[in-house]
């Protein structure tokens, strides 16, 4: 038995610690749990590079989800609004929710502006070692320039208060693992630098292939 | 590309679709996503049976994760306490992450007390047909005479107010997925019922053995 401690009549059943670690999920995946947190304005190509990251790894044979708006703010955060308190309270519920999933062996990439520092850092210090900071860089002027969802356009006609970038502050991060500048590069280039740089980041298996057999 | 509308340059970068869907998980994987949620008094067994659960199901190579107190009431639902409108934002909260678990391949073990219906029920909607209830059953006597935390003696002696079975309620599920009666079966014959329920129910995939390998 794994737990030689547990007693084995349902009468004495009591709690027990997780047995299945990070350090087997690691064997087994081939890889570390991690947060790669992006964050960036509105339109600076947060959702787009994340989705083709997840793409990207998970046909390498990752374990990766994705964190959004549109999984997260319909469920989990559905009773918050865009008030300050709640914005706080949405990042700091995605940035457990990603350490829990850290915590079980997935790459997580979190996609949300998530403007303040105070906030990344809570993030971060969740999710401890394996939280990377991914700071998705355009200026207001190249995603205004984009503005695909006509959201900086409402914004500047103050139909949308508190816009990040346009009436409320972005907090650019002091010290983000990796820079992706997306309006310098072109997509493909972004793909590339973020694969390399989860690929040289999070920790991989000795053995170059893993067999995962369902019985 | 797997998204051919997607426009090449970063300039016109826009939202996109998940790209990863939950059936090429599935075909990764080889079992969908599913929420085991245990329900049952304090003492009925819930975080043993589901954390060595979770171990059989990791042992066949199965991708799975427990969300238990230990795990989700220090960190993500650390800022509610017991009061009845706590307790259901705690079991709501709960019941979207297991969902974001499920949709991103896991099959997830939740081992809460969940005493109230229509709380499971919300579960239940979050993750729809990935959802399995089982009822982890154990009468208040039964679990009285465990009391391995002492908590029944203290509920008893007044010091825990609505304390599930003592001075709250506990409403029975009305037609589980699954029962596992702890009073009856000793612990290793709840295990295999457990691991033959979820066998049984979660579907597997075409192939014996699956390979994920990182390059």
């Amino acid at each position: 038995m794994e737990n030689p401690g547990l007693a084995h009549k349902a009468t004495n059943i009591t709690a027990v610690e997780h047995i299945v670690s990070p350090g087997v999920r690691y064997q087994r995946n081939g890889h570390t749990g991690a947060v790669v947190w992006f964050t960036g304005l509105s339109a600076s190509g947060k959702s787009t590079l994340a989705m083709r990251l997840e793409r990207q790894l998970f046909n390498k044979g990752y374990q990766v989800y994705v964190l959004d708006g549109d999984n997260v703010r319909h469920g989990l955060n559905s009773d918050l609004g865009f008030n300050p308190e709640d914005r706080a309270e949405n990042i700091r519920r995605i940035g457990e929710v990603a350490a829990l999933f850290a915590n079980a062996g997935l790459i997580v990439i979190t996609a949300f502006i998530s403007p303040y520092r105070a906030d990344r850092q809570r993030a971060r210090d969740a999710a401890g070692s394996a939280f990377h900071e991914v700071f998705i860089r355009a200026g207001t002027d190249t995603c205004e320039a984009r503005d695909p969802k006509g959201l900086y356009r409402k914004a500047r006609a103050g139909l949308i208060p508190e816009f990040t970038g346009i009436s409320a502050p972005y907090e650019v991060p002091e010290s983000p693992e990796c820079i992706i500048d997306t309006a310098v590069n072109d997509i493909e280039a972004c793909d590339r630098l973020l694969l390399d740089y989860v690929e040289s980041s999070v920790a991989l298996g000795d053995t170059a292939e893993l067999t995962a057999s369902v019985r």
